[in-house]
Order: C-alpha cells, then structure tokens, then sequence
C-alpha cells in the first residue's frame, strides 16, 4: 500500500500519461491528489472512474503525502521536492533537476533496481532517450563490459511537451496546404523535417540531451569510463523516440550471445524479422511498455567481433518518462 | 562541347532533376534527346525554352549518342548502357548496376575525379546516401587517414522515387484526418514514422544500402581497409538525406583542422551556428547543390584525440542523383 499518492504536472503530456500508466498498472493508493501551476487548478481530471479536481500546487501541497511523482519541469521539482522531502514524502522526480545529484539515486527499475533504496527523499528519473537507450543496453553490458557506445537518435515531438506534439500536427496541415508554417515551440519547422536536438550546446560542441545520455549512463551503470559520444536530433514523429546504437565491448561476442541476453531481459521486445524487412518502428512502439530492440547484428567495421549494431524504439512518454516513474514507486513501495 | 545528350529515364525523379540541373548549369550540348519507357514516350518535355517529346527507348537509341545519363533502374542500365557503349556513346549510369565492376570507375567529382578518365565506356554514379556522406569526409581522409566510420542515416522518401515522395504527403493527410494508411510504395508506413531502409538484408544483417555505403566508399577512396558500419534509416523527408557520421582518425585531429579542411572543401557548405542551435536540416538542404556540414565536434568519447562527430544533410535527387552525374559528365567533357 503506497497510501496518499500525488502527482505534481497533472495536466502536461507526462501527466497525463502518469494517469494513464497508474491506472493501467492498478497502481495501489489509499488518496490520490493531482497538484498543477494555479493555471490548471480547477480542472476535472478522470481517474479510475472517477471525477477528482486539480488542486494547485502550494508549500502545503505535501502534508500526509506519502508519494509525490514529479513532472513539471525542474524549477517546479528545485522549488518543491525538498518541501515535500521535509514533509517526510519520498519524491520520484522526472526531471532533469536532481539527477546528477551525488545524493540522488538515478534509476530505471531494469538497470539498477538497488538504488533506489539508497534515496534520501529524492530518486530521479533518467531523461527519456536515456532510459530508451538503457533498458536495451544494460543486458549486454551484463554480459560483457561495454567499453564504448556510439548513439544517433531519431526523437519525438512529445519530448518537447503536448505543445509541441500539436505543433507537428498543425505544421503538417499547413505545409500540406501549401503554406510555410511559423514555429513557435520548437525552434524549427518540425513537419517534414529534422533538426538538431533543441537543447543548449555545451562547450565542448555537444548539447545538453547528448551530455544527459552519457553522464546518465554512466551514473547507472556504475562506470565512469565507459566512452559514450551521442548525436540527437529531433524527428517528425509523435511520441516514440528511436536510436541507432552501436556497441564496443571490452571482448568479443557473438550475435547469438547478444540476442539471448536480450531475449531474455526485463522491458525488452525483440523485433528482428530480417526477410520481412520489420523492424522497431515508432509506429508499432507507440503506447507500447517495451523497448523495441532490432537490426542486431555483428559489426563489420570490428573485424575483432567486439562489435554490435542496433536499432531501438520506445514510448517516450511511457518508459521514457511516466512509466518509469511509476515504476521506480512501485519498487520502492513494496 | 558533348555533342549529342540523351537522358535515359527521363520521367522518373531523378530525370526530372538531370532536366532542371542541366538547364541550370547550362550544360553544352548540339542535340538532346529524352527516351523512356514505351509507356512515357510521346510525353512533352519543357527543356530550355524548347518542348521535346519524350522518345521510347530501344536499342537503337543510341547511334549518333555522345554522353548518355542513365536513371531508370539498375535492369534497364544492365541491358541498355552495353549496347549505348558499342554504338560509342559514353554512359553515365546513376543505377547501382555497375559500380562495383572493376572495369567501371565510380565516381564523385570532389573526391577521385582522375578515376572517371579511366573508364571504357561506362561510369558509375554512387548511391545517394554514400555520395552525401564522402563530399563532406574525403577532405577529412585528406587531412589524415580514417581508420573508422560509424554512420545513422536519416533518408528522404525520393530516395524510393517520385511515388514515394507522393506517398507520404498522400498518407500525411490520411493520419491528420484520422485514417489509418494502406502503404503501397514503401513497405510501412512513412508518414510519422520511420524504419529501417526498404532494401535487402543480407547474410550479415546489413542491408544493401548500408553495404553500398561501406563498398562504394572504399572504392572511391581506393582503401580497402577502412572500416565503416552503417545503419540506413527512410524518414518521413522529402527529398534530403541527413546522415550522423562519427570518424576515428589514424592519428589525433583537432576540431579546427577539421572545419579548416571543410571550409576550403569543394561542395561543402559549413552550417555550425551554436548559438542559435541552427545545423544543417532537410528543410533548408533540399534543392541545393551543396551538402550542408555542421555540428562539429570532438568525440569525447575517443580520448585520444582521433574522433570527430558531425552532421550532413544534402538533396537527395541534387548531389545525390541528378547533380553529380551531370557532373561528372561535365568534368569527362572538358
């Protein structure tokens, strides 16, 4: 029994889908509250048959609050996660704001499930192509070290907000038209067209989604020097984000190894039909649960067979973010 | 002066394109004839202020021909280019039919124009995704030998031709109106969505655009030794292809010698604005000349010295198809 549950961001595309996932997976409650900025207090939301109420989010949101998890941006969850932590709420958070924290754990339920135990009020959530990425990686990291990763996303609009979601949409419809759509979420048109990801570019060339996937990996997996180099570009796809990934392990190993691993791993669907040319795509690893896992095979260009290839698609509101969450509660709540 | 011009396979998108690019580039020539298949022949053909009339394709096409430009499938070219090179036309072939023959030179105009010389009545135009990629690394394998290359490509539907290109607007407007599309060009769904390339895989799980990727470049950088993986992916894009490319140098580079190599690069246009988060994308590639280069970095996850990432985006019927074979027979023209 998790007790008095509440979600913080009711009303944005992860919300939303929060209240999908926790009534799906019957997530166990005895109260449930749903907190938004004062903008969307009032509002009705449908949860499990019935009617409940936003309620807008206060310092005296958390009193009684046995759960709280978190998705509405990191200045909301810096400003009010440690009032809830103060409150004696254990805080599961979805944004970026506490995940490099040294005293945060940072967990996807199939890496490192041990973790999340070590909290001190606050666990985070990875950032969503992060735990796309992972859920596919770690079973192979498990069979063998990993010692370099090479990742090319292909990511959703979702991962920009329902705004954003609509933006494409609403792009699609003018370009069809004949028209030449004005972004205003994304930075760039969206419809028929790709872009670099729209995160700040650090320093060192790489932006900040990219440097979220290689230090998040690496707090995961417990090893600092794994090589990690990412390119993340943003698609002209809903909400699926999906990743190019390729693998050098510290020894060789076998295609066969490789897909025993993950045949076997939590969270993971293998989608690998080489003569009907199917593989994971966005369309089918929409409002899925797995990670979609194809395309594996030996990589020629490591003619010493520490090589592997792959292609990966996830929900990026699901696993990517509510799902995830809602799981690290559940791990914690047993 | 190249004498008399013929296009073969006129209608199609590529042909199209071999139209507007010679008129554009003012290509000389005394005569010009379009041939196609028996069904296209009799067409009107808008070229240069003139009308021409699309005429059928048959072995005797080809007497009086100087320079023919093939793009109407690798099948047409496999019985047709021999039969142009004995009535003593040079062909420039865009299919795939020939460009891993010893005997034909494939080419790309920036990176081994010497090797079209060398040819005995045929050379070869690479695939799109392949010729896109080596404009913007062969200055890079210049300024130091490239042991490896890791590329994630994001594909145009004109890469499947001018159907596909119908078909994703086609099936766009299907999605926004609540449909569900029936593919019938591509072998799933293209509009918001994404897979893996609708080409064959092979015994090694790669398919042939990928394997094309990794033989062609080979050839034309005459180094059998260079190891590249590939991973081809259709989009839902118009008309440029978009690649993600990560080199491993034989010795360190730095990022400054790298954009000091490809600003001076022929067909190169540098798009790198950190500031404003604006790299190369389809939208702004599409129907130009060059391949647009940018997010250039150092791979920090090779700390060594010898890794570079970046990003390309070049039109796939332009550089891809239509530009660079009309290019090369500029160059043998001369």
């Amino acid at each position: 029994m998790s007790g008095h549950v509440a979600v913080v961001g009711a009303t944005g595309a992860v919300g939303q889908e929060f209240i999908r996932v926790l009534a799906q997976r019957k997530f166990p409650y005895s109260k449930i509250t749903f907190l938004a900025s004062s903008r969307s207090a009032g509002k009705p939301i449908e949860f499990a048959g019935q009617t409940h109420t936003v309620q807008e989010l206060t310092e005296e949101s958390f009193k009684g609050v046995d759960i709280a998890l978190f998705s509405a941006g990191a200045s909301i969850s810096r400003k009010f996660a440690p009032i809830a932590v103060k409150a004696g709420t254990v805080v599961v958070d979805n944004s970026s704001a506490f995940r490099m924290d040294p005293e945060v754990p940072l967990v996807v339920p199939e890496v490192n499930p041990d973790d999340a135990f070590k909290h001190k009020g606050i666990i985070a959530n990875p950032n969503c192509s992060t735990i796309i990425a992972v859920v596919a990686v770690w079973p192979l990291y498990k069979l063998c070290r990993i010692e370099r990763m090479v990742v090319s996303t292909y990511q959703a609009a979702s991962g920009a907000g329902y705004q954003a979601m609509v933006e494409l949409e609403e792009q699609a419809r003018e370009v069809l038209a004949g028209r030449k759509p004005t972004p205003k979420v994304l930075p760039h048109q969206i419809a028929f067209n790709l872009f670099s990801h729209n995160s700040k570019i650090s320093e060192n060339g790489y932006n900040e989604e990219e440097m979220k996937m290689v230090k998040e990996t690496r707090k995961m997996f417990h090893d600092d020097n794994m090589q990690i180099t990412a390119t993340c570009v943003r698609v002209p796809i809903l909400r699926a984000h999906s990743e190019s990934i390729n693998l050098t392990f510290s020894k060789p190993v076998t295609e066969q190894q490789v897909r025993e691993a993950l045949a076997a791993a939590p969270g993971v669907k293998i989608v690998d039909d080489r003569v009907n040319n199917h593989f994971p795509m966005p369309l089918e690893s929409s409002d899925q649960d797995d990670v979609f896992v194809g395309r594996i095979r030996q990589d020629i260009s490591q003619p010493d067979g520490r090589g592997i290839d792959m292609f990966v698609s996830g929900d990026q509101l699901r696993k990517g973010a509510a799902l995830n969450t809602v799981q690290i509660a559940e791990l914690i709540s047993r």
